[in-house]
């Protein structure tokens, strides 16, 4: 299943993405929140008419760092021998078609795709072969970095946790399997970045078992797991695409703040 | 004014500390939140029955590292030309009284005292000149590191970010110049950190505008402003205590978890 978090009318709804023509999208009205029992209301509006928000409302977003050996490389960076994680705020999310706004402090922004997965249950501790259980599902995420604050800053709040830096969408797809998915980003419809999730030096299962020996992932938070190689600058009035394989496209503008 | 944030026969409230003799204090329950208009309600308890909680429940903590150039060399550091900053998860924190949980992953835990800023409105971008228009008060901090796990991840999500990693308290201090303050650090009562405030690298209005240039700060979202120089070991079974002039003493002991 597809669930897409919207606003229509004012008012704000999880629902159910059926159809399969882009077009001819719509969403089933959920009944309830995903992270508990919920049902679908049979109740269906056009996806055209309404505004998809972030799929979900993270507490916390862990994302981890070179995870991908050719874009560790690309940078001249080695690849670490234990996986290691940051954070990105609440405050940074944006849904689909929102504004990725270029921070006045920074020269140099770069576009990272990632795949994102979404938290379903309160957890600790998870066991590697319990992982599927509290994992909601998956979804598209740009780990937008400014570079240039990243090399001179040596943790990385204000590189990749400025408001906007965080793009999660269009919809977190539930029934997927993480393992070999194709993960592409495309500026202006150019492509920019093309790689497989099978390239993950860490897999999800990896991820989860690594973060959640620390602490505790609350539904709805999301673990960014790297990205491949290829990234690169975005400028004022770019369009970053990012397409994960049976999940779809997150797309945003890049604007000046103000 | 002090400001406690308290639970009592399982109701949560704020109230206000009044009286000085420590084992004489009461709180006037608060009608409202702090981070509106709200008005003491008259009614008193004795702070002896009640169960202090964490004063804030903040959405983020951005912590600044190697604000103090003492501690910088201690740990064999240079001292940063641009003040770098991290986050520590909602889900880190911890109020006073409550139970450090040593991590499993690690064998080398540190305590690093702390001076932490409570944010009281919704802000971005602030001017140095309101700084003091968005600051609701200061309270204590421990700003809780896995040392060795921090030498061997190059982002600190698992070095600083796990449950328990950070506890605040006892209490918010409205009336307070932060820049001169002592601030101390006990363990088992034998002093192991003393420094000044004023030994800060960059004052707390530096630090306010720093972050809130890149993200938006929400109301209950902490900062924490760097440790002075003597951080050390806490094992199982310390009781660990940071001390801030004008503040108060925020105790908590270590557990292995379990």
């Amino acid at each position: 299943m597809r669930i897409a978090r919207f606003s229509i009318d004012g008012n704000v709804a999880f629902g159910a993405v059926e159809g399969s023509a882009p077009d001819e999208l719509v969403l089933d009205i959920i009944k309830g929140i995903p992270f508990a029992d919920f049902e679908l209301s049979g109740t269906k509006v056009p996806l055209s008419k309404v505004r998809l928000l972030p799929p979900v409302l993270p507490n916390k977003v862990v994302a981890y760092g070179r995870n991908y050996a050719a874009h560790a490389k690309e940078l001249g960076n080695e690849t670490p021998e234990v996986p290691f994680a940051f954070f990105k705020p609440s405050t940074s999310v944006i849904g689909p078609g929102d504004a990725i706004q270029y921070p006045s402090y920074s020269r140099e922004l770069h576009h990272e795709a990632e795949l994102a997965v979404v938290i379903g249950r309160m957890c600790r501790e998870v066991p590697r072969e319990r992982v599927k259980d509290v994992v909601l599902g998956y979804t598209c995420a740009n780990d937008v970095t400014a570079r240039d604050i990243q090399r001179t800053e040596k943790q990385w709040a204000r590189a990749k946790g400025f408001d906007t830096a965080c793009p999660l969408g269009p919809w977190v797809e539930t029934d997927l399997d993480p393992a070999d998915l194709t993960i592409q980003c495309t500026v202006n419809g150019a492509q920019r970045q093309l790689g497989r999730t099978g390239e993950m030096i860490h897999s999800v299962e990896d991820l989860v078992v690594n973060i959640s020996e620390a602490m505790t992932l609350l539904p709805g938070d999301v673990i960014l797991t790297g990205t491949p190689e290829g990234v690169g600058p975005l400028n004022v009035g770019d369009e970053v695409a990012v397409t994960i394989e049976g999940i779809g496209t997150l797309t945003n503008k890049v604007i000046k703040r103000g």
